[in-house]
């Protein structure tokens, strides 16, 4: 066999070949597979990291577990932690805890909306003339430049974040100390990460309505998803008179989080007014209401104490952690549009229309399809992961309120974050399915719905005879 | 004008007009108005029969709040109580209690089984050949001979029911004490309703099995419905070359209702074995799983305090109260054909079918759109109602645990009866909250798929383009 001369830093051949493989492995994998795949390989990777960087603790290293727990958390922007990020890392090991987040969210971002794009051309739509395919403008880009567009955009929002909160923070912290604060809570925000550099989250901000409103944009922004955002960056580009109109998905989106931020905050003051918020000024108490209506969705920054808080607002938390953002976003949960489909669904069966509608336009029933198998397997995870919590917490005597419990598995499956304080107890037997819903929570819903896509498309040529059923 | 010579003892024509008015009333009315009406207006009876009625009081008489609460709560067969119904009532009280019972049993079972029908004819299952209507051997029975046959066969059930209860229990209690605990005992069971002439409702028949056998099987003979035993007697009536297959829906009632019983009874097994089970024998322990898995669907009778158990059995046994019965039934709930639908139609999807199928048969889209409805409009009343009963709490600084007042809410919803303790504690508000829903939980979910079917009929001429949308 002839070899080629070794030239002097170029790699062996064996690498070579080894490099070869791995391409040939990448290009045959699917685009659900590689959304997976990646997430996986990151979790593996940032747990080693976690173990064998020099230089990350200012206390003992951390176990296996937790090393694993934490690299879940940061990769899958959950931010429920075990260790305090403030006290029990460096600067180093806050820097690595960045990276996993940051590589996270971007990955989050450009990998679902690749599964999203894959789904484009649905039999049902294709058959339809006057279909209008989800953001036109789109739809050529080839994977290379998408992730390119996803990381110029990320970057911008975060660097604008920091800056505005670094203008913030100067005067209270001054001019060097509020550098690394200020990075950190603008990347951590805009990927709905969570993590903080300070013990208590952003209890201490409660009464500073302008970072709260800061952090609120970059928890939107991220949550909005690459697909919207990109859309009306060139909607509001375009000259007034140019302007075609917003997609479905753009419109529904908008609406559902807003009407999601406004009635969520409103109900948050009822409860709220006279209790937790009742020592803040008006203004506050209208701010920090806004940013417990936005944080459950799903960035997991506190600013108060949820276990001192009443039940219904506990309640409400997880309501709306379990709706979470949008697709394709930074953000984890149920997702608004599903929500939305469902909410229409039931309306438009009171109102006589056969088909789900919205902004005068009809909605595929297999989409409403796709929404209800997405609720009834999340429904089902969630569930079995509070008895799995709460048998766990029974055979090792850690009884822990039900509303804490169902508080914790429902913020690790939407990778929300938030906690009535039971996440520091956890056993290790726990943990690991907290890091398991945390990672088919991150993963599961987007690609599951990829996989159900993927195999509707080989429909089965027969079809059983009606025969009806009473439903309730 | 000339008058009819007066006969005595005949109707004053002025009566006989009333008497046509309200004919003519009832017969312009709509099956699911009659249904909803004659709720209402047996609880109104109820109430003032149980304020005006002498001697059913061994103590002070009710108030108004608590009579319209005991009288909604028998007459919906849900179960929960104010006062205790063995210490507070009579002999006579307790039958008043129990015609109430009977009443809201047979009425719900008749009156349900009418709207049902009355669904008969659906557009997509007329242009359907090979459809097969629910029942065929029930499609041309008139409303009258209907209930008439509903009432024959509660007798029978409950006849049969108190007759084998009489014979265990007189050892115990003697010849003439068994007969009306017999009685008693038999019609709650089955009409699901949940009361009992003891004040620790079953708990001392814990470790009888024969007992708790008898009460399980006229809970679930009470919760398939007339359409389905009406069909099961006819099949087992016919020589065995003679009987054609099941409808769809009996088959699909029977598996469900088989596969909750048998998986909830092993979890509550698993739960509870050395926990709240741990006094009993083997055989004890089982009996009372398969009783734990049977009553709150949506029986309500407790061998055991719900207050003590672990927070897993609390929390399978709000899922099971969700889930309820079959619909035509005595017992309340989502129903167990729709969670079976929601079900096959996450697993279909899975396995690539387009449609949702059971048994070779697939189910109209409009049933599952329906299904989904439910749970969307009974999801929606249930967090309502957690938050309405959560706010009152804090408002009159009456806090229960958030486990406790869901569990309270899902069991008035579900006219299940049971209860963490809460029930006797209700301020006169919530009082009014819980009979809201026990009423709105007993007619609505039914009525209100009459409603949507009937509308759906109406369909608009024109449909809006597609346009699809992003879900999770
Ligand atoms: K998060
Ligand atoms: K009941």
């Amino acid at each position: 066999m002839f070899s080629r001369p070794r030239i002097p830093g170029a790699k062996p051949p064996r690498f070579q070949g080894f490099l070869r493989g791995i391409r040939r492995l990448w290009s045959s994998l699917k685009n659900t597979e590689v959304f997976v795949g990646s997430f996986a390989l990151l979790i593996v990777l940032g747990t080693i990291g976690l173990k064998v960087l020099p230089g990350i603790y200012k206390e003992a290293p951390l176990g296996w577990t937790d090393a694993a727990f934490t690299a879940t958390s940061a990769v899958c922007v959950t931010g429920l932690i075990v260790v305090d990020t403030a006290t029990y890392f460096t600067f180093q090991g806050q820097l690595f805890l960045l990276l996993l987040i940051q590589l996270g969210g971007i990955g989050m971002m450009s990998l679902a909306t690749l599964v999203i794009m894959a789904l484009g051309g649905r039999p049902s739509l294709r058959s339809e003339a006057a279909a209008t395919v989800i953001n036109p403008g789109l739809s050529e880009i080839t994977p290379r430049k998408l992730v390119l567009a996803v990381i110029r955009f990320t970057f911008a929002f975060e660097s604008i974040g920091a800056l505005l909160l670094y203008i913030l923070w100067v005067p209270k912290m001054g001019w060097r100390e509020a550098i690394w604060p200020a990075i950190f809570h603008s990347v951590s925000a805009f990927c709905n990460a969570g993590f903080s550099t300070y013990s208590d989250s952003l209890v201490q901000f409660s009464e500073s309505p302008a970072t709260l409103l800061v952090i609120s944009c970059l928890i939107i922004s991220g949550g909005l998803g690459f697909v919207v955002m990109e859309e009306l960056i060139r909607y509001f580009q375009k000259p007034k008179h140019k302007r075609r109109t917003l997609s479905l998905h753009t419109k529904l989106v908008l609406w559902s989080t807003m009407l999601l931020i406004f009635v969520g905050a409103s109900l948050f003051l009822l409860f709220e007014w006279n209790e937790g918020l009742n020592k803040l000024s008006v203004t506050d108490r209208i701010v920090n209401a806004l940013f417990l209506s936005i944080t459950p969705r799903t960035a997991g920054f506190n600013t108060v104490d949820y276990a001192s808080m009443t039940t219904s607002t506990n309640f409400l938390t997880i309501l709306l952690m379990t709706v979470g953002g949008a697709p394709g976003s930074t953000a984890g949960g149920f997702k608004v549009t599903s929500l939305a489909i469902l909410v229409l669904l039931a309306s438009s069966r009171l109102r006589a229309r056969q088909s789900v509608t919205f902004a005068e336009r009809s909605i595929p029933d297999e989409t409403v399809q796709r929404a209800v198998g997405l609720l009834v397997v999340g429904g089902g995870i969630i569930v079995f992961g509070i008895f799995l919590l709460a048998g766990i917490g029974d055979l090792f005597g850690q009884h822990e309120l039900f509303l804490v419990e169902a508080f914790e598995v429902v913020s690790a499956f939407n990778t929300v974050g938030l906690s009535m304080g039971a996440t520091s107890h956890l056993s290790v037997q726990a943990c690991w399915v907290v890091i398991f819903l945390m990672f088919i929570g991150r993963v599961g819903p987007l690609s599951l719905a990829a996989v159900l896509q993927v195999r509707f498309a080989q429909r089965g040529t027969f079809r059983y005879a009606h025969e009806d059923v009473i439903v309730g």
